[in-house]
């Protein structure tokens, strides 16, 4: 199950850090789609590393070699398969982890999973860089989701306590995020730079808030109970490393609300059913409304940090201090828009195939 | 996929709100297991309305049979499966659903989805009431876990904006839950009910925040990526009627706290190796690290409130003013905490039963 | 996964020969299905017992009553959850099975598998009474598929060694079959019930052959590998007791065959694709070709028979002769006519659902 | 689900004949498990093509790359992936396969499913070059089983109507396959080799019957109804492309004996419990009985054949003659003993990580 998604589409990943290759196979999408692969390699180099001054300087093409599934520019229905081969590794940067694990980090949970058998350098499979082969499988459902009018976007809701505008929850401006860096206001994000980088002087890292939303999509998508969009959407979200927080429409806040206020008015629009507001995030009942989906995910501040650490040796029993070296993000939250983009994706795809499963009538 | 939860567990729900019964089977429960029913319905009394001056005066026994899976006080490695008759039902109360659907309700998606053939009587399958058999399977999965030291205990974090005192998130105090009003803070208790109180007498509603925290637990549960303790938690959680935010350890906090701030430093505690913060929830790279696990789920204000609400006629396409009737809770939180209890007995014993698959070595 | 068998639909079976109840969830599928009740009635009483002379004299209405899913005659969408009590239980007869097993049954293995907490009376989960619910299940999906056009049929192609006519694997004759007793020649049906009631007198019981037909299916139906109908199909027959061998068209022929026989070429008939002969049983790569799919299922002689045989006592380690007593069937080919009926009804229409999501083209 | 299969341990597959690669990933396998990678070369190299003179011409190295999941030479309890590049390609052979269906192969049947995108080229995602990486995964499980004393071993039980030996049902000599032709009896097996032989000269080709057993086994593998090892294993081997028959034990000879003869007397040896006969192949109620399990699979005669057959055109719906080119061989029987082999071995192991779970009692 580990590393598995999905219900009607198959997604499995494999891949450590540091390891010959990560990759994906994608099952499950029908034939017939076609492939823009350059549109494709766009996508990818949103959550590459090394593109600009606020990531890790570690460069890796990850460019993807597809292996099957894809034939003279379309699925042929088989299952989707790619890799990305591991070229810029340092695996001597990681050689203590076994011992001495970095706070924050998997490192101690995976070494009494696995008994230390585990592949530490990088973090192994627990490593972000996990996140590519997710965007593989993502960007390719974003072209088959995009070709039915159904749209995703993300932005940076908020890094280091610095909020950015929201998205328009009856409308969202998916087109006005901007292209350098994820955020709907260009002075919001003039400091949530500055922010990063204050951190990186300081030998720190910060977190961050990423809001997604999900817009054209049918009513009736997903499932009563488990297999409601939010559950969907949440299983998938807390895959990506670092996400600590989910949440859908007010999400939080209706907690502080009373149902007149945060029940959505039915409206008709243009004999079309809409609700006046949206704290429902698209969602009613686990069952899309046909109002945009929206919701946010809070990522941790980069546990690897430049300044020195309390740790332990696991050997030895005795406290130990840990200076993390290697290359690494102040601020991950940027690079993780499009993998956000890409689980959310692959959830609201899987719920189409299933869903024209269940609610199909006879004949 | 719709009601069915689980990997190596697996319980799938059926049931409407006013139809025949509702109930579950619970498959993969080791045989030998001794089930307490008294215990059991202890528990689900906890859950069940018309206990208390803020709930909804609807008086439903909830009373399981057991149908099959225990014998002689044991559970038997057969699937259990159990059912509650409805009793109580009033089906009169919600004929005219299907053509105006309520604000905050699953009415709309459901009639889209299921054409019209969808049970609309207290909103069917979607109702709150399918998270008794949710509760009968959690408190099975609790006396499993409690058997092997693990306990589960949740709390009011906050009722309509009023917080209670948070559980200590290095040693969160279970049994310090309030038995007839389910908080930690007796002043905090008294406050969340006046709360109730005056939105009842408004003919409005209130939502709240529950915490939940999980004592005893192995360190290696869970599995990377998509089988991470957070993903195994929000996707059963969010399963629940009314969730709208899911949220581990630090949660949506994380956003805002550096590294240095936010990392938990390993320290040894008597030879046993802990963290001296619990920012992580218990949970690094999707695997329990020993600590508690804690999380928080918001729960929306109750969405069927007396005063009068803006809908429309499906039928005519026109606006048309909506008066809900019927009994209704004016703050389902308090009712949801043994519920949030149970789906996470659910996860956390699903995860057991994977876990001892992933992680054993050869001989 | 013990009793949960489907991927769009999702099945899951509980209950104990002589527990409270026995019965089912069937989740998947679609609102507004009108289920025939009568004719879900008729279905079940072939395979019911007590109804005539070479069946178990154990007399079950096996009447089930619908807990959840129909509303009005219509599947509403919700699951379908239905039980069957069980009346006339007699588990004096069962006592000793703990420490004496049965040869052929599953007591020594339940046994050792739970440690002795099975319900070991009537051979508990094991038993052959736990296709009840597999019919109810069965008998719905066929309803469905026959509102598409696609109709399941079988017959006894054999038993205790004597033949019946084989369906023309063409166009298989599946109303010819017998309504008193399930063969297509009456001469055979003579035969083989003299057989029968020859092993009865005995004090012994004999085995027989199902051969299985399903017209009027789409081309297209199933996936690559895993997925083929041949693996749905075995799979869900496989989980009848008794069943030890399954095979598809020509079947173990093939193993004697050439290619240049076995190989069914293609041929056009009135703008349609067929082919001349039906070797492959409607399945090619374990998809459908439109042609009439056809296997064939071998079930054991009833394992309890009256004769004395030979069985160890499990506490005390030593031989020990054992007289079974009790009602059985001296042969249950008869009775699992239907069963195999349903099993293919649910693995089609499981396929159904399935197939639609994986072979639609974009747009 | 198409080309997934497994419930603990999670196994899916890509890759098209004349693709790029093909491939595998195998989740679940736990850590620590030393792999011999060439034990593993040697296992496949039993499948692989242009090793003799009944085998296709086709040489290809069949040499697995390890891209992640093996490190120093350990399971690092990661998914394990690997792929194979395919080099010795001639899709020019296959050109005029979309409109001009193969008798026996899956052209028609992908062609309808996949609205003509599938990728043709030597059967696609269909062809028997995807057991290369079902080797692989088997292969690994095999060396895991090995570890814990179970061994997995088969021979061609017939070909072309001509039998081998089987094994003794009590104590298969799986040692004595002879490497070179896999038979018990050399002078079968030399009998076989002529009728390949035979069957090539007239352009013509055969099939067979492959016998597998299983020893070693614990008693309590296995789960009731859908999960039952018949279940199991034949859901993964009719996943081998031209299998068309399954039987457990006795098989389909149960049909034709008295319950008195199929029973298996159970007996003390050495304070073991065991049957006198094995006429179960060693599952009782789908639970695994410390007996070998034994069970056999009939595979068609190779579809390809040199000999002119009938087909139609589909574009122009009328017949036409086929001439098969390429190079294929004359029986694949032979080649697919270790295929048969690797999917016993996958589904033994994974009921083995799955039972552990189910029958586990408390403390």
């Amino acid at each position: 199950m580990s590393s598995y998604y999905g219900e009607s589409l198959k997604l499995s990943i494999f891949g450590q850090s540091h390891g010959a290759a990560i990759g994906m196979i994608l099952d499950g999408i029908p034939a017939g789609l076609p492939v823009d692969m350059e549109h494709l390699q766009i996508f990818l180099n949103r959550r590459a590393p090394g593109q600009n001054d606020w990531s890790t300087p570690r460069k890796e093409g990850d460019i993807p070699e597809i292996l099957a599934g894809i034939l003279n520019g379309y699925t042929c229905g088989a299952p989707i398969a790619a890799a990305i081969r591991n070229k810029n590794t340092r695996s001597g940067d990681y050689d203590n982890l076994k011992d001495c694990p970095r706070p924050g980090h998997a490192d101690y949970t995976a070494q009494v999973k696995y008994g230390g058998y585990q592949d530490a350098a990088g973090g192994g499979h627990f490593s972000g860089r996990l996140t590519a082969p997710l965007c593989i499988a993502g960007g390719l459902c974003k072209q088959w989701l995009e070709a039915r009018g159904i749209c995703i976007g993300a932005h940076l809701a908020a890094v280091a306590g610095i909020p950015d505008k929201p998205f328009d929850p009856l409308t969202p401006q998916l087109d006005q995020v901007r292209p350098d860096f994820p955020v709907l206001s260009e002075t919001s994000g003039e400091r949530m730079r500055q922010a990063i980088a204050l951190a990186r002087e300081d030998a720190d890292s910060v977190g961050g808030v990423i809001e997604c939303a999900v817009t054209g999509l049918p009513v009736g998508l997903g499932e009563p109970m488990f297999g409601g969009m939010e559950s969907r959407i949440a299983s998938i979200v807390y895959g990506i490393p670092g996400i600590k927080g989910v949440e859908f429409g007010a999400g939080f806040q209706v907690a502080s609300m009373r149902g007149s206020q945060n029940n959505d008015p039915f409206v008709m629009d243009n004999s079309a059913v809409r609700t006046q507001t949206n704290h429902a995030g698209g969602i009613l009942g686990g069952i899309t409304n046909g109002m945009p989906l929206i919701f946010r995910a809070a990522i941790k501040p980069t546990p690897s940090i430049a300044a020195q650490q309390q740790s332990i040796s696991l050997e030895h029993g005795v406290p130990q201090p840990l200076q993390v070296h290697g290359r690494h993000d102040p601020c991950i939250a940027p690079r993780a828009v499009p993998v956000i983009e890409a689980a959310a994706a692959i959830a609201v795809m899987d719920a189409i195939l299933s869903q024209d499963t269940s609610h199909r009538r006879v004949l």
